[in-house]
């Protein structure tokens, strides 16, 4: 069979997987991104480490290439990086170029969110729907949209940023420049902000006591935990999710009217903290999505939540759900781009097979 | 050569057209919509109108079908118009199928903003564009987008209204049952609360002086005359009106990062009054904008007016521009209906002459 490389490049880990292009897993390997090392050192590593996964298996199959999935601004025209917080020192780097002059095998560079949402419609929760958005929600807020199968790149391959919709505009800086993006009130940084304000504000004894310091996505379950013991001051800044994720989705529902919105990253495991706040803004602010949500939702609607647009009697219905992979939808994904479009390598028909 | 029939069934004029497969303009004809006389009234002199116009053409020409804008809510599905505000009675009457059956032809039927976005996009300013989104500036906002030169219909053909992303959340009521709506603040009915306001403020002499009652588009006119004249009250109001707009597009930009947007509708004749303030919201709010602004405007991005990205060195510009068709754009919309999709009749293989 075909198979391709799929790589997770984060600032954290550097994870690396053989797919074949039925996505059937052939191997995983994850190490350390050492960063510290430099970003050719870095990129040396991970050469070093797909050359061994791609040996190992085309004996048996075919390699149609390799799929990279980077946090950060990918000119995909240059296949350059062109802003990345999480890979400091990479800005303008021109990733997917060095990393095929090394590798001698063709390479597909895509924004990390936007390879999560490939990879949930691919084998995730999405994978019966031909158009869906994901939002993924870690320290950042990442989007990704997916139409009629394929990644929306848009004209310039930045389409997708849905972490950056504006939901309150007088809200806190965004490091996009704006102000009040879902960003700022969605992310695990954002909670852990909301969480120091709260203890700065001398109400949230609870959080006080807790530890609200050092990683984000740590403190965030700190805050989830209280909140879901019942902490007032801890469950108001999980209604704040809620709602800034709903204010999202309204717009994204009333722009596009897509099948499935799936919500993953680590903070999605604090769903039931956010999700009943989320859906009651949702139903309030989107006439779309009152008129195709699920018929359990509709009841809710028929006792008064909202009610300037009756919902259709029949049809579709809208899906919001939670990703089913894990941080392996972001693996699968960037395993999907070269099945997908399979770079051609020196001008011949065929891919190339290292 | 083949032609189709384009309706533009408004509030107020019933505007018909008959249009040559390549955009050739065959005919054109404009009548009031006698609402007072009931709906069926309405689709009889609209049918009769038709006939007369296809009997005229279709003995030089082969007709491909009839497609029809209307103002509303619309299952793409079953051809209902399910709600609108602007044909008062309509709710869940069988539009397509009612027409189809008095004409004998097969129908398409779509909402109006959709149409007039899809005109633009064959027609119009967007004619180069495969992607594009169009934001009609009327009593209220309607929008549409084009993807791949065809309208994005999204699940239940309800996509692209785009005129009900929130741009204030805690803004005036809107008719859609959400608060601070882009409608709220753009639309020519919005403009006028928005001088209601002001007089009642007790700080607006010039428009307390003028009349701002009456139908919406002409006192909107009104508040244009006085902000081109200076009137500060009158220029708030329009500087309000580019900020929502400003706000909408960065939404828009950063989750579908398209080639085009177009602004029509009425009100986009006070082009002048706000575009500054919207060009000035957009670049402080989308990062993805900033990147792809065109070199004038990635000038004043250099002179500070926002940095968190720089813009791309080379490659294609993101392109914001008034409409170009007017009224028409609508009309041709529907005329491209039947162009792109003949509804096939009966199950033959060629779509139906009458």
């Amino acid at each position: 069979m075909n198979f391709a490389i799929g790589v997770d490049l984060g600032g954290t880990n550097l994870r690396i997987a053989a797919v074949g292009e039925k996505g059937e897993l052939l191997e995983k390997v994850t190490t350390g991104t050492r960063l510290a090392l430099g970003r050719d050192a870095v990129i040396g590593e991970m050469v070093t480490a797909i050359g061994e996964l791609v040996r190992k298996h085309s004996g048996a199959h075919r390699l149609l290439g390799v799929g990279i999935g980077v946090p950060g601004i990918i000119d995909k025209r240059t296949g350059m990086l062109r802003q990345s917080p999480n890979l400091p020192g990479w800005d303008d780097y021109p990733v997917r170029d060095e990393i095929e002059r090394r590798l001698g095998a063709p390479v597909v560079l895509e924004n990390d969110a936007n390879c999560a949402a490939l990879g949930e419609a691919w084998l995730g929760v999405a994978r019966h729907a031909e158009n869906m958005c994901m939002i993924t929600l870690g320290t950042g807020v990442g989007g990704g949209i997916v139409l009629n199968g394929r990644i929306w790149q848009g004209m310039t391959g930045m389409a997708g940023e849905v972490g950056h919709i504006i939901v309150f505009p007088d809200g806190p800086q965004c490091g996009c420049g704006s102000h009040g993006c879902v960003e700022q009130f969605a992310s695990a940084t954002a909670i852990v902000r909301m969480a120091r304000e709260a203890i700065a504000g001398g109400h949230a004894p609870a959080l006080t006591k807790a530890s609200v310091e050092g990683d984000a996505e740590f403190s965030a379950k700190v805050v989830y935990s209280l909140a879901m013991q019942g902490d007032k001051a801890a469950r108001e800044i999980f209604r704040k999710v809620g709602q800034a994720l709903g204010l999202l989705l309204a717009d994204v529902i009333n722009a596009l009217n897509l099948e499935m919105y799936v919500i993953g990253g680590g903070v999605s495991n604090a769903w039931d903290a956010f999700a009943p706040a989320m859906f009651e803004e949702l139903l309030r602010r989107s006439f779309v999505y009152a008129a195709t949500a699920p018929e359990d939702v509709c009841a809710a609607i028929a006792e008064g939540a909202s009610a300037a647009v009756r919902p259709l009697e029949s049809g579709p219905r809208t899906v919001i759900t939670r990703a089913l992979l894990g941080s392996d939808a972001g693996l699968f994904g960037a395993a999907r781009l070269p099945v997908d479009s399979p770079r051609r390598h020196g001008g011949t028909e065929e891919p190339i097979i290292e």
